[in-house]
């Protein structure tokens, strides 16, 4: 047993891969989302089949010792163990909570906190694989401060005032009429209010944009956001913790002026705790299936 | 001429006063919404002549000299003028915002500012009749803060947050859980998510009930929403300003713990403005229409 699956069950896309012991990548797959809250559960199905398939295609699967997968809230492993039956894979399989994986994609350490940021937001304090106590993480109605769809409504509202305003536009209301399609007062806002609202996170990347070229209004919105996650982190985390932090979520890891807001507010808070970004899920989840499978040798050493 | 017509186009229900020029009501009339954004165009012409008839019953229809109409937003006045056709009404018609009839409904000066907290919220600056400038209204998805939306959202949060901590509930909590239906952690969230968002303004007449029976978290949502709605007239009005304040909308006129909290934040802020409460829109919309007719009056005398 030389080989490990990690394996990530996020809301937009599925991915897989196989690594060694150390890491090395011996295959990947990639799919469409398995997120049985979101996806019905043939498509759930079909589409961890398919990761899966591809990800086994470039390795013997019956050297694959243990596997992981990370899944957002409610996770269903029959369906994943269904999938493992169908293509032959005998491992033992882990379902863990998304920020679990997401913690271990940052350090090898045991304990520590992972600060979320993607379509959603939360906080968790982590230990020894397990999730100790969350904060926010109640999507995008009731919370989910600092998120990317936070970001995006934002970006809607601080557009709408600078319109009636009759405001100079900046940077970023030029970047949100274009992308909502309308130029003025009341269309804009009749334009945003005639899509689903969870649209609004598609704002963000602009955000992103208009933040990288100056804007002072997109810059705003990152540091406003940027502080509503550092509240976040600050519900499950004691001032003076020297233990990790770990950034992670699409939003974190590829927004880079609210990585730095972030990053800034949290050497300030914790000044003495190493600061992480994670890595891809799906590697967290197979740092963790190494980890797992290694602890079951020791346990029961092979014969010799 | 001795009668006016004032006519209030609400999102619940649209109503109707005939009055004299001094104020006393001679007929009234009540009927579902008849607001074009929200309600189907039949619907819209049935509800308005339903309230008109009912107001026109009691009173000789010839006596009526002016009537003023308030609607929020996009106002149809050709469905409006056509009901008064059908049912014979020959006076001159105008359609003025809402908020310009919340306004007249809370006092009888020429300029001022007008608070409005219902379903939504927004401020206006008002003067002769006419808004020259508003703040907020953006609609619940992007602002209207402080509204009877955002104080049940708030509730629902904070139920949220109180549910995951596993605190004990107090009065709010306990309220909150019993009307949606679901009283631990993940639970809670997924059945808010279940109902449309718009529904969530139903759990503010809960606010009111744990703030007035003295719960602290009920209590600090109704100074956040106070907070919110003192900073969005302030953005419409200037440090210094002696013009009255008139607090309007169904929220600010019957949530006593919150037009409490607005009352303590504005008298500090403009300590030398008349703060009045609204009386009913349609009243407010009659006294437009009053000095309307006054004012036609004394343009062209009668004939003596």
């Amino acid at each position: 047993m030389t080989l490990v699956l990690g394996i990530d069950i996020g809301g937009t896309a599925t991915r897989a891969v196989v690594t060694t012991l150390g890491g090395t990548r011996a295959g990947s797959g990639r799919a469409g989302a398995a997120n049985p809250v979101t996806v019905p559960a043939a498509e759930v199905a079909a589409n961890l089949t398919a990761a899966l398939t591809e990800a086994l295609s470039t390795v013997d699967r019956a050297e694959v010792g243990a596997a992981v997968a990370g899944a957002a809230g409610a996770s269903r492993p029959a369906v994943l163990r269904a999938a493992f039956d169908t293509l032959g894979v005998r491992c033992p399989l882990h379902v863990v909570g998304d920020a679990v994986v997401a913690f271990a994609a940052g350090t090898d350490a045991p304990a520590g906190s992972v600060l979320i940021s993607g379509t959603g937001a939360v906080a968790a304090e982590v230990r020894e694989g397990d999730l100790v106590r969350t904060a926010d993480g109640l999507g995008w109605l009731l919370g989910d401060l600092g998120s990317g769809f936070w970001i995006g409504r934002a970006a809607a509202t601080a557009t709408a005032r600078a319109l009636y305003r009759g405001a100079p536009p900046g940077r970023l209301v030029e970047l949100v009429c274009a992308e909502v399609g309308e130029r003025a007062g009341d269309p804009f806002v009749a334009a945003v209010y005639e899509r689903p609202p969870r649209e609004l996170a598609a704002l963000a990347p602009l955000v992103t944009t208009a933040a990288t070229a100056g804007d002072p209004l997109a810059l705003s919105i990152m540091d406003e956001a940027a502080g509503h996650l550092c509240r976040t982190l600050a519900g499950v985390r004691e001032p003076g913790d020297r233990s990790p932090i770990v950034l992670a979520g699409g939003v974190l890891r590829q927004c880079l002026p609210l990585r730095q807001a972030v990053h800034d507010r949290l050497t300030a808070a914790w000044p003495d705790a190493p600061l992480r970004t994670a890595g891809p899920a799906e590697e967290g989840a197979a740092r963790l299936a190494a980890r797992l499978l290694e602890a079951s040798s020791r346990r029961r050493p092979a014969r010799s």
